[in-house]
């Protein structure tokens, strides 16, 4: 049995390169970025009116006069326009190109249009109310780095610059697998000793939400029938999530069939509760990794946030970011394992504390939909005290 | 011109019901729950072995026996089977039925199985290892109450109470138009006047991740087209979303259109930065809002965020959490408006410090993609002190 630190170093030293792909751009939401984005041109690409009003040249104001005879009326998407004499100003829609020999935009609200003359009635700035050529980006910058989570603003970015598609990291083939002959389909009703596929399911919808579509397979406790399946899967998949399998018992055939495929152990049983019995190997030859979580759903839930997607996020060159929570209420921790306690976070004025959610062992299917994370309680002899700072698993990316 | 508190309730009393739908288990994740969901069955639904090892009558050990003849083994999966001697025992493996006649489980490891027979190694605990048919819920229980957003802990519980589909509220139907004669498609190579649409596709991008697949529809500056197409839309969506159109230039047709197709103006313009020029109306015999953003992507995507996001959500009887943060250097806000400030946040012990993200001006495309959201900063004579808390709406859930 290694400590939650060890597995958590083992795990992460695994992580695996799944290549590139192109998507098209309204397809990206939630993706990784593989390639940095630069601007294809100035923005603003031209010295763009930001108000609606007139544009003139300052230097006539300069020059006393307060009347412009009104030129013409430019609007946004017209091409540049040019003002045939410096005294006379054409009118200008917010977006439009201030036209050739105007520098000063100034908005109707400040001005007195009549009989075809706009007449100033406050004070002018030089070079007011136009966003400049290249005065947010220039040509050439880099926008958006290599490796960034692709989310709503990132795709106005791409769309400005034109990419239409974009290049961003490949996701994993992943196959999630139910074991133990008491599961059933949830359309089914099962008899008095059986129970429906829960856990699988849950994964499943976990996964989706990182735009990951997996592969859901049974295998029924038999052992050359889990032979079969395995070697086809993990030929397949670059990641295996098991779901139960992995205890002791008669009839956990996996971990001795993992073996006979060369699928290396990493480790076994970690020091930590809900979760110790957590298996985790690779086969280097398929270059596929197996995550085997304990059957119940609580433990499977855990681990699959503590360990799997760290190593997904890492493996896709993001990273995650570490998070932290004050305790709202002391609690200790003298066992030798380190315990990842469910529970509920609010945010009270930029501080986010943690009230733990009663929780009816590890089986207990509700307690994890009243929760946003777990915290992590490493063994010691004092106890955490109110107030104070443990590492946080977020579960609830809206708390 | 309205303030921003004034401008956030008439959004929120102009909230919709957009009704209720089914759908299938894995389409639901992110959705909001219609009906409560209780339990079909106790959980668990049969006193469950949580150990690998054997199932005996605890009595037996108090007469002083500790080495148990086997009778059989029991796996997960199989029917409740009965202890026919409570002398005797069975082995057991985890998520199997408790024998009838026996009441306690002891694990291989506090065993030793020799000729047939299984002699205790350790003390034991009358009804260790069992976790009890209905302990964690009984049948008829509420495991999920309405109105809850759907995660993956939920698809869980939805799977083990054998709903294969599900009710939730539905989505608004949208319709996301972008105006002005300037823009282009992406795809395209604008001419040196020109610039490609943007702020559509980032509404676009942030609306799927609400689930909601926009329609994008594109209006040019012409009064008799724009009013055809309005009516269609009005019709046909719940909710309309614009983006530019509605400055006070020549060529902003939307606010006199919407006049004439009776979509009542509630208010124009709001105490705000970025975001005044924000235009909010309804039109109510087709029971269709209109939120019309400014032009520039900071301003729309503020306003996304602060208004039509908590509408969404009150409307889908979800509600939003209020969420603040503490600033990390002395701001203030002297003018008249409230200010909406991009930040990037940093989680330090469990205090959420927010960073303003250097901005050039409202048609910034970068600043947001650097940004976790915006602090809110109401008018006032003293400056915000760093460790201030004020409120925080928050653009990046990962943050």
């Amino acid at each position: 049995m290694i400590t939650y630190d060890e597995a958590y170093n083992k795990v992460m030293s695994q992580t695996l390169e799944f290549g590139t792909e192109s998507v098209a751009l309204l397809q990206g939401i939630g993706r990784i970025l593989a390639d940095e984005v630069r601007a294809d041109r100035d923005f603003p690409p031209f010295d763009r009116a930001t108000k609606d009003g007139i544009a003139i040249q300052y230097a006539t104001i300069e020059k006393g006069i307060e009347s412009f005879k009104i030129e013409g009326v430019i609007s946004a998407g017209m091409p540049q326009r040019k003002l045939s004499d410096t005294h006379n100003c054409m009118e200008i829609m917010t977006g439009a190109v201030v036209p050739e020999n105007a520098d000063t935009v100034i908005m109707y609200e400040h001005l007195n249009i009549k009989d075809g003359y706009a007449t100033l009635n406050t004070s002018v700035v030089k070079g007011q109310d136009i966003h400049y050529k290249g005065s947010d980006v220039i040509s050439g910058s880099v926008l958006l780095k290599k490796n960034k989570l692709i989310g709503a603003a990132e795709i106005g970015v791409l769309a400005a610059v034109g990419k239409s598609g974009f290049l961003v990291k490949k996701l994993p083939k992943v196959c999630v697998i139910s074991t133990g002959n008491e599961l059933v389909e949830v359309s089914e009703q099962p008899l008095p000793h059986q129970i429906r596929k829960s856990n699988v399911l849950s994964l499943y919808a976990a996964l989706q939400k990182e735009n990951i579509e997996p592969k859901l397979i049974h295998l029924r406790d038999d052992r050359e029938s889990i032979k079969k399946e395995l070697i086809h899967i993990l030929k397949t998949y670059d990641v295996v999530l098991l779901s139960g399998g992995v205890s002791r018992g008669k009839f956990d055939f996996i971990p001795e069939v993992m073996e006979t495929l060369e699928v290396k152990k990493v480790f076994h049983r970690v020091a930590q509760r809900p979760g110790k019995p957590f298996w985790f190997g690779a086969q280097e030859s398929y270059k596929t990794v197996v995550f085997s979580f304990p059957g119940n759903p609580v433990s499977t839930y855990a681990n699959y946030h503590i360990y799997f997607l760290p190593w997904l996020r890492k493996s896709l060159g993001h990273g995650s970011i570490e998070k932290h929570v004050l305790i709202e209420k002391a609690i200790s921790n003298t066992t030798s394992l380190t315990r990842f306690v469910q529970v509920k976070t609010q945010n009270k004025k930029g501080v986010i504390w943690a009230m733990e959610v009663r929780e009816n062992g590890s089986g207990d299917l509700t307690s994890l939909a009243n929760s946003d994370g777990f915290i992590c309680l490493r063994p010691r002899e004092k106890a955490y005290k109110k107030g104070e700072s443990v590492p946080f698993i977020s579960t609830n990316p809206q708390a």
